[in-house]
């Protein structure tokens, strides 16, 4: 399936920034992607226009009632010039798990990807070509019908923006400090936890904010109702090395399930390394770790792709984790995703869509 | 304290709609309230202007992290022409609560109830007068800065708009069939259940659908750790009589402490009522059921005030209660409620805050 979708240039384009001053999700391409759906027509109109404001009613859902969802993946420019995405796929899958779970009109097959494609096309120039640079793609789904009353919408808009974005880390990876938390929680199962709805974030900015006022860069959720099980770092997957076996949450509806996770487990198997997607517990974690057993843990997500973790505070216990220093596989995983994202590395999984 | 907010008039008014057909939500009065929040100057430039689109960008964290607010009330016109509000100062105290916890800016003190009543009284003629009709009132905040990095944005838009209603049940009060949810669950201690945040709102819409679906109007949401305890029936707080005794499920964490229960239970208190606030389990809920002590069960809110429930479907069981007709409780705490907010009956607990 190949869809032709109009488009309108802009005619006042804006200063394509400086890759070497890049940041996160703060600048935008001279275009955007919009598709609006009705109960009548479904979805229909996707189109390129100009990058500009959304203007709803005040009475729009997505300002009152959160119906709404999202993905994040990444455009690359390849030393030869050449531009590709990693999975994209998967996030047209993961797209359509989130609006069953929230009572939004499924996309039509191919759509995300195929405008995904096209709007990166047209912004094809505004791909940064420094190294770890890409240029971020940020899909999301709005409910738009001005009705106070609460219901699924009958009237949504898909958008595709894009955002020129720097290396995550700019000294490289670095290793974090991670808090713990004890007191909010960020899912449990029957709730909204593994689709990629707007609640799942506004829940854990209090805790963002309260570990960052402690020198901590994220915390580590624990599961809902034990308060006991890892789950997630900050926005990101979460594992653990121990005993040279390879530990992450299982996908029991309460965690987002990565595609860089789902990368990591890939490649980690594909090197020979056992892995588990299992409960673990905190206390089983702080045990590994003073028993010498836990010799890394690592955070894996679309922007950082793979964030070491340096130190856990748990309460009063602390765990310091490699020295704070790079784990090997933490280092590798690193090197060999980026490597196949970037074209260095063969694409043997078949995970690279070219922008042709 | 008293503000003045600038009044810039529409110059181009609406039509009223005809009081006899007055749905829920689905209309809006000619002028909203706005009120802009920056790091630099704080809450700032209140203002009332012609009811029209929000225009932001899409970027804007709204859209992507669900970091937004709301509140609800309504503005009731007494036989004599006064306009009247039930209790905003509540709302005030509960946005203040919300806003801590998602980390929006607290609103300065008073600000809440001063925009509303500022507005309604331009509004003034916009609230209808027949039976059981109000002026519905959507105090919300919404997070407007452009930035895809998730954390507490940096700017906002406090928002108020007002919409004409109907009486919620046409034929009057009329009793439910609701269905028992066990698959899904609307929160969890340490999450966000307890205040009102658009994603608690997104999380329910697709039990309400398929309750819909099967023939019932809302779904009776269980705890989320042991999935027993009887906590929110649809968006609303719910009450059950057994043996006298009226349970409802206690301000843990996990549900809304709403205003209309919590007047509901100080009205059954004045009339010598034991009213408990402690878990009740569906199961001992059935049991009450099967041996004849459970007479009444019926939810509280905003919206409806009081909604009888005539039947409840847990599973493979079926409870019908009170033969499916009003019960004597619920059909005086409703009257009570709505002789307290139309000015009918003497306020005696000075919930009434009237607009000059």
């Amino acid at each position: 399936m190949r869809h032709e979708f109009p488009v309108t240039k802009t005619t006042t384009p804006k200063a394509k920034p400086d890759s070497d001053t890049l940041a996160f999700g703060n600048r935008f391409t001279d275009h955007m992607f919009l598709m609006d759906y009705s109960q009548e027509r479904g979805w229909y109109d996707g189109r390129i226009v100009p990058y500009g404001p959304i203007c709803l009613d005040p009475a729009a859902s997505v300002f009152h009632y959160g119906q709404e969802l999202f993905e994040g993946l990444k455009a690359y420019k390849t030393s030869a010039g050449n531009v590709q995405l990693f999975r994209p796929e998967k996030n047209e899958e993961r797209t359509k798990r989130g609006c069953e779970r929230i009572c939004i009109p499924p996309l039509p097959d191919g759509i995300m990807v195929e405008a995904v494609k096209a709007l990166v096309d047209v912004e094809r120039d505004w791909i940064p070509d420094k190294p770890n640079t890409s240029l971020y793609i940020r899909p999301f789904i709005i409910a738009t019908e001005p009705f106070l009353g609460v219901r699924d919408a009958y009237n949504y808009m898909f958008i595709v923006i894009l955002s020129p974005v720097g290396p995550y880390y700019k000294e490289g990876l670095s290793p974090t400090r991670i808090f713990v938390e004890d007191k909010y929680v960020r899912s449990v199962k029957g709730g909204t936890g593994e689709v990629k709805v707007g609640g799942n974030y506004a829940v854990g900015l209090r805790s963002e904010k309260n570990a960052h006022e402690k020198g901590y860069a994220q915390v580590l959720w624990l599961d809902g109702i034990e308060r006991r099980y890892v789950e997630e770092i900050g926005t990101s997957n979460a594992f653990f090395v121990i005993d040279g076996e390879v530990v992450t949450a299982p996908l029991t509806g309460t965690i987002l399930p990565g595609i860089t996770r789902d990368s990591v487990m890939t490649l980690l198997r594909s090197w020979g390394i056992t892995v588990s997607e299992r409960r673990l517990s905190i206390e089983d974690l702080y045990e590994a770790h003073r028993a010498g057993r836990l010799s890394e843990v690592f955070a894996s997500g679309t922007a950082a792709v793979i964030s070491p973790v340096g130190e856990l505070c748990w309460g009063d216990k602390q765990m310091i984790i490699n020295e704070k220093c790079i784990g090997t596989l933490s280092q590798k995983l690193y090197d060999e995703l980026t490597g196949i994202q970037y074209g260095r590395i063969e694409d043997r999984f078949g995970w690279i869509t070219k922008v042709e």
